[in-house]
């Protein structure tokens, strides 16, 4: 197969204008108030959205260079197997949150619980619909342990977010 | 920006050889096994993914061409706007499922509720954290019909995988 490539379909603002400033654990993006701007060409398919409380966003770690297999999570200090984390130096460094749709106006989105840095490109939105099903067993591996310290947001805040564990956790 | 450049790190094998064959509906998914095969140059990066029950793969619609920006869902008789749809046909036709991984086989992961095509390129894994937060409201706009006359596992479901609207319906 060949290479496959993207084009963003529009840009993220948010607050965070450089990594450190991003969320560096997961519960700190609730409320981080963004907005999205879509590029012209792709408005008509924002119809019916607004229907939707939740969206999932794609998008580009656009500042992200190479990656390393192991990594150390900021919320840990042993490395870790990078898939079994969400560092953004990935070999395809593309992010997955979602965030609250607050209201649309044209081409921009006013979204809530953002993480992402100021200017990312956005590569796709989807519709998100809660997981309503409370009966199948999980395990959340070696994170296990770092939430039990923290807030229980923390697990709820990650499930939603998957910035969530800010741009440097693979820098120690 | 230039265009993004992406590769895949694996293949997912699944039961679905042609598009028909796919799940076309959110609750169909349900323990459908199939396995991914990570390139032998990324398996490094598995460890500790073992200790998570549930991964979200991100991965290539390979067999998508263009998009239209309005679509009819398979689940709907009435055209939609894109991004409120999981159409396979995108922009940036890139797919977002949750699944049961039930065990790592050095570079085999041998996962349950698939619904991609057999073939498809995997892009990436994250390890999945369940949302533990039940307070805030959630609204799943032109869904909300159709998942009424269904099954509650129909909600369950499309929360867990981008690819329940299947790969035709936008072809109504």
């Amino acid at each position: 197969m060949d290479g496959i490539s993207l084009e963003p379909i529009g840009v993220i603002h948010t607050p965070f204008k450089e990594p450190e400033e991003a969320p560096n654990q997961p519960g700190r993006s609730r409320g981080a108030i963004g907005k999205i701007e879509i590029y012209p060409e792709y408005v008509l398919g924002l119809t019916d959205l607004d229907g939707f409380s939740h969206i999932t966003l794609l998008f580009y770690f656009h500042l992200s260079k190479g990656f390393e297999l192991m990594v150390t999570p900021r919320m840990d200090n042993k490395k870790r197997g990078l898939f079994a984390t969400r560092a953004p130096r990935r070999p395809n460094p593309i992010g997955v949150s979602v965030v609250k749709l607050e209201r649309i106006e044209g081409n921009i989105l006013h979204i809530v619980n953002v993480d992402m840095l100021d200017g990312t490109p956005l590569l796709d939105i989807k519709p998100y619909v809660r997981d309503l099903d409370p009966v199948e067993d999980f395990r959340i591996g070696w994170l296990k342990d770092k939430v039990r310290f923290k807030d229980i947001d923390v697990a709820d805040d990650r499930s939603n977010s998957c910035e969530s564990d800010g741009f440097h956790e693979e820098a120690k």
